[in-house]
Order: structure tokens, then sequence, then C-alpha cells
């Protein structure tokens, strides 16, 4: 399976690309195809280093979308709308959101679009044959970016595309120790992307640090 | 310390007080006190076939505001307005909102009240020297009543009065193997209030029963 990472070289993306890399083939996609191959050429040698298979290709943020089957969108929601303008081609593709709406005063809050969330709202701003999912949301970059851990969360993943979201969950439960729960339609996506100014507010408030969940 | 539970023969008030009384000294409170002391009198019951202590006196709703140094409002959310308007004297009491504004469609979803999340609406009916907090959200009833069953759950509480977060987090940290975690102040409720329709929808979605969580 091809997945498409738009914003693969920012500080999710780029955790998600070297996770996802030896699982399934990874288009990297930036504004800047350089910058796309140079974080292309950094996990190629962090994956060779650790005697894995590696898939990465530096690409453009369109060019992710095009070769892709799955695409995930790790931009921060502050850019979603303006990114999504420039781009096409998500019809018939499936399209994880990982993506939280939230704002930092003294803590962390939850400040969805007037759709209800950010994946409703990129629902409205795709083509109606986009299939797309939210996934993802909670787990920090840096437990992308440590290799060497095992994570051993749970994911909720919400779609309205039942095909669809049985691909997501699969994806999910390939990566470390991810457990995949179905979380519903997409509508429900603002239950799940509120869990993650929740988690920072846990880690600020209880010194802890990349705070994650787990359903029991 | 005096614990007084409001709403204290309802489903989630009567395992509550059953958890709370080897701990504490509680209050059972209802509407009407005949049905707060035959939920005494079960409970006593109960608590003597286990061989523990049992401290839980029936009283009513203004009865258990009356005598607790702490306040449980065990109400369903659309029951919160009448009955506060009933109640008076939680003027310097702490008191604990485990309330959950939510509605269910084909899923559950999170409808806050326009102060944006039940805590705060409490907090904007009581009198300003009410010291409020939000714990036990995502709780279910079914848990607090499985005496056998460790609970083995994050509980998040927030607040803006240290003092009495403090004291709820300690009160948190007894019962059974729940945590406590501060997840910030009573503007942050709306995100844990909101994680009790996603569990539900979690538990509807995967087949699962009374699902909890925990911060990793």
């Amino acid at each position: 399976m091809k997945i498409g990472i738009v914003g693969g070289t920012g500080d999710i993306g780029e955790g998600m690309a070297l996770r996802l890399s030896p699982l399934f083939d990874v288009m990297v996609g930036s504004r800047e195809p350089e910058k796309a191959e140079a974080t292309c050429t950094m996990g190629r040698d962090v994956m060779k280093k650790r005697g894995g298979p590696c898939s990465l290709t530096g690409v453009t943020n369109q060019g992710a979308i095009d070769a892709a089957d799955v695409v995930i969108l790790a931009i921060p929601f502050k850019h979603v709308a303006g990114t999504l303008s420039t781009l096409h081609g998500f019809e018939n593709k499936i399209v994880v959101s990982p993506v939280n709406p939230m704002e930092k005063t003294d803590h962390f809050i939850f400040v969805p679009p007037k759709e209800g969330s950010a994946a409703l709202m990129i629902q409205k701003i795709l083509p109606k044959e986009a299939r797309i999912c939210s996934a993802f949301n909670t787990i920090a970059a840096n437990k992308w970016k440590a290799l060497d851990e095992e994570l051993n969360y749970s994911v909720p993943v919400t779609g309205d595309d039942a095909e669809a979201k049985k691909t997501v969950m699969e994806i999910v439960n390939r990566v470390s120790r991810f457990r995949a729960f179905d979380a519903g339609p997409l509508a429900s996506s603002c239950m799940v992307e509120s869990l993650t100014p929740l988690l920072l507010n846990i880690a600020r408030y209880n010194k802890m640090r990349d705070v994650g969940i787990q359903f029991i």
C-alpha cells in the first residue's frame, strides 16, 4: 500500500514517515521537494543503521497525493485550509486527519472550527469523493520519532466510509503496539480531537511528558 | 471527612456511595429521604456481608449538603439546573461534578451548555463561594457497583481552587486503584466531560462494555 504524507517533513510527519517506512511504500510530501528528499536521506540512514527496510521517497505534497492510496494530512490546524486550497486529486483517496484544532492560554483548550472538528472541516473543503477518516490524533511527535520505544497506545479512528475506516484501522494496527478502536462516524471526531489538548494539560499539570491513552 | 451525595440513590450515586462508605462518612441524599434510607439499608447489608465498615446515612439532598464537607452532584445533566434551584448552602463547600452533558443519536455526542461544560454551568448557578471541581466523569455506574472489581483507571480532576482540587484528588486516590490527574482549571472540564461520550462510542462500536481510560 502506498501512503502519502502531506507535511511529511514537519514535526509529526517526519516521525510518522520513519515508523511507516518499513511497513508501507511511503511518499514524504513537502512544499519544497528538496526538503522532502533531505528528510528521506536522513530517514534512509536511520533505518539502515537499524538494519531494516526503508521505502521513503521525497516528493511535493501534490506528488504525495497523486501517488498514494492513503493520504495523511500531517499539518497543523492553522495551515490546513491554506494548504488544501493549493492541492487537488483527493477523489477516491483515503484521507487521514490527525489534526487537532486547539489553542494555548495558560492551559490547552479545544477550539473547533464551525464545522465541529478539523476532520469535518476537511470533509467540507475536499471533494465529496474523498474518503475521510480521523486517526493518530493523540500520538505525540516525540513518540513517533522514538523508534526504539514500543508505543502501547489506543488509537481511536472515526469515519463515515466503513471500508476506508477498516483500511485505516489495519494501518494503525501494524504500527508498533498501537491498537485501533472504531470511535464512530466522522461526526464524533470532535471528541477524539479534544483528547489531545486534554493530554497536553495532563502532561503539563502532572509533570509528565508525551502522555498517551489506553482504553481499558 | 463527610461526603454528601446529591442524587445518591441514582444509578451512579448508589455505586459511589457503596465504594466511598468504608472510607468516609457518606450522606446519601435523595429528594425522598425514605428512598435514601432504603439505599443505605441495602448498602449496609452489602457491606456487612463483605465484612467491612459502612458509614451510610440516608438524608434529603439538602441534608446531604448541610452535613457534608464535600458534595458530589451525582445527577444527570438534564436535571442539574432544576435540582440545584431547589437547594442551598453550597457556600464554602467543595462541590464535585461528575456530570457529562451529552446526547445520543446513532452515536453519543458531547453537547455542552453555553457556558462550555456542565462544571462551568454549575459554577455559574452556585454561589461564588462554592469550591467547584470536576471528577469521576468517566467512571461507569456498573464499575462503581462492581465492588469485587479493582478499578484501575485514571481520573482527571479540574478546578480553580487549588486546595479544593488537592482534597478531591486525595479522595480519588483512596478509591480502589483510581489515580487522580490534575487536568487543569475548571475551564478545561469540557475536554474531560467529552471523554465520556467518546468512551460510550468506543464501547458501542467495538463491542466492549464500560470502557475506562488510562493516561500513560
